[in-house]
């Protein structure tokens, strides 16, 4: 029973960290969201396809099926910063953001509270044996910590207070 | 037994993000950290001070004494980014946060699984009946996202590779 509830409030940080993102985004304009968070660094548009890219390979991980955006994959996370902005337009990336949170959460909310302290999809049996933290929950865990690490990279493009 | 392994999932990540952050922080010279993240943004010294002070108030939340450096609260908190360089030097903090860390994680480990689902001292027994996710283990869990909203700021300062 606590377990489920300690799985329950992750679920709902979760689901909060996405609000946040969401209320963050919408305070960027498409001209601001294409310029770089910072001198030489990269643009808000990178960061939104990499955020989407990544929860997206959480599909495979967890064992939800295949990912719904493969071809993202290529552009935000094995390209550095160059290819988005000829690929994807802020409101292309921008809807399937919005889409893409949906239906995650949906998925995240398939697995049983028993299910989510078993392994991933990218560690072996062995592995697993001697590492037992290398299950699903961990994924859930790391992956909002990177996301969190990234939407405060992204507020930098909100207008000066 | 569940219950405990996903606690200690969770202070795992704790000291994982920790380490995470001493390496960037490592990577990131005193002249350096006194310069805006981003133009017009908040310094890394002030960043710094925030993310300890902020980690300071924990003590308090979850019942585990008073803060270590209250000093900060003001300087670091309700005080936007100005005070900071003048009172605290690079080395200074520097040295306050490898002390923190320290300390702040033994004493986390000293709260039984039981006592995180128990209600944290800034709700009252009203309220934290009706929203028992308001408990200690909720702090650590947003404590951690907030921290590595900072990081991911901080993490502007390293030199571009």
């Amino acid at each position: 029973m606590e377990n489920n509830q300690i799985i329950g409030q992750l679920i709902a940080n979760w689901q909060k960290q996405n609000e946040q993102f969401q209320k963050t985004l919408d305070t960027i304009s498409n001209e601001k969201l294409i310029e770089q968070i910072a001198p030489g660094r990269n643009s808000g548009l990178y960061l939104l396809g990499h955020i989407i890219a990544l929860n997206d390979s959480i599909y495979p991980l967890l064992d939800l099926g295949d990912k719904r955006y493969p071809e993202l994959e290529k552009t935000f996370i094995y390209t550095p910063d160059k290819l988005g902005q000829e690929l994807f337009t802020p409101q292309a990336l921008r809807k399937i953001w919005g889409e893409s949170v949906i239906n995650l959460t949906k998925s995240l909310m398939t697995i049983k509270p028993e299910e989510w302290l078993q392994k991933h999809t990218a560690v072996s049996e062995e592995n697993f044996s001697k590492e037992p933290h290398r299950n699903k929950l961990n994924i859930l865990i790391t992956r909002m910590q990177h996301q969190a690490y990234h939407l405060g990279q992204l507020a930098l493009l909100k207008e000066n207070q």
